[in-house]
C-alpha cells in the first residue's frame, strides 16, 4: 500500500504523475526527450539502459515497464533483455552498447564510479559525446525514478501482460502527459 | 576535466544544462517546482534536504550550491546547515524537519529503505502527504542530479563565495532556464 493517499489505483509512476502534475509534467518531458527524442541510440537501446539500471536498483515496476519497452523495440525481443539483466558480461550485446551499459551500472553506484577508463572504452567502441551524456543522464534519471516509485511504496502489478500493453501505448503515444483534465485511467504507462 | 566537451567553462550542472537544453529545460523546471514552488515547507527547508542528500552522495558542487541556498534562507544560516551535515541526530532541528531529513537519507540509500515507521514518525511530527511526497522526490531528484554532475566529471569551484553569489541569484531569479539564446555565462547557478 502506498505511503500516501494517491486518490488513484494506477500502479507505479502513473499514480504519482497524476497525484502531483506540477512535478509530473517535467518528469514526463525528461523521459520523452531521453527515451524517445532524436538520438543516435535507438529507442530499444535507451529503454534497455533504463531497464538495466531499474533492475540493479531492484525496482519491480520500472524494470518490468522498461524491459517491456526495450523488448518491443530490440531485434532480440525479451530474451535479449533477459540476457542483459541476468549477466551483462556474458550477454551477446554489441560492444558500444555493452560499454554504455557498464557506464550506466557505474552511475547507478555513484557518479564518482564513472572512470576515464570506462569512458575511453565506450569511445573506442564508437560512442559519441552526446551518447555518453545521455547514457549518464538516463541512468541517473532512473536512479531518481526508481527511488520515487519505491520510496512512496507504489504498487507493481505481477502480470507481464500489463507491462506489454503499457509498452505498446508508450511506444505509440509517448511519455508526455496530456493537458490537465484529459487524462483517463489506464491511458498512460 | 569533464568526460565530454561541454563547450563552456561553467561549473557543475550549469555547463550540463547549457550543453543539452532539451534535457536542461525539464530538469530546471523540476528544480523550480520542488525547491521554489508553492509548498508548506519553506525554501530553506527544501534546500536543506537537497544539500543533505548531496553531501551524503559526496557531490561537492551540489552540496556547496544548495548549502549556500539553504543558509541564505534558514534562520540559523550556514551554522545550522553545517550542524545537520555534520550529524543529523545531534543537530538542533525541529521534529518534522528532522523526520523528513531521515526519510531523505533513506531514499538516498534506496526507495525500499523508506519504511512505514519512518513515514509514521514524520506524520506524528506533523508532516502532510504532500510534504512526504515532495521530500521523497527532492531526495530522489538529487540522487539523479548528483550522479549527473559527478558522472560526467564536471568541475566544482573551491571558493565558497562562488556558491554564495550563485545562491543570491537562484533565490531572486529561480531555477528556470531563460529562453534559448539569452543565457549569459555566470547568470545561472
Amino acid at each position: 500500500m502506498p505511503h500516501i493517499e494517491l486518490k488513484s489505483a494506477e500502479p507505479g509512476i502513473r499514480g504519482l504523475l497524476r497525484y502531483r502534475p506540477e512535478t509530473g509534467r517535467p518528469l514526463s518531458e525528461l523521459a520523452e526527450v531521453l527515451l524517445r527524442g532524436p538520438s543516435t541510440l535507438t529507442g530499444g537501446e535507451r529503454e534497455l539502459i533504463a531497464a538495466y539500471v531499474s533492475a540493479l536498483n531492484d525496482c519491480a515496476y520500472c524494470s518490468s515497464a522498461h524491459s517491456a519497452c526495450a523488448a518491443a523495440q530490440l531485434p532480440g525481443g525479451m530474451s535479449a533483455v533477459d540476457e542483459v539483466l541476468a549477466d551483462l558480461d556474458s550477454a551477446q550485446v554489441p560492444g558500444k552498447l555493452k560499454a554504455l551499459l557498464n557506464i550506466a551500472a557505474a552511475v547507478r553506484h555513484s557518479g564518482h564510479a564513472v572512470t576515464a577508463e570506462l569512458v575511453d572504452t565506450a569511445r573506442e567502441a564508437g560512442a559519441t559525446d552526446q551518447e555518453l551524456h545521455d547514457t549518464v543522464l538516463i541512468a541517473a534519471a532512473f536512479c531518481m525514478l526508481n527511488r520515487y516509485v519505491d520510496g512512496l511504496a507504489t504498487v507493481a502489478p505481477d502480470d507481464p501482460a500489463v507491462y506489454a500493453a503499457g509498452a505498446e501505448r508508450l511506444i505509440s503515444a509517448g511519455y508526455l502527459m496530456p493537458p490537465a483534465g484529459t487524462l483517463n485511467p489506464g491511458e498512460r504507462q
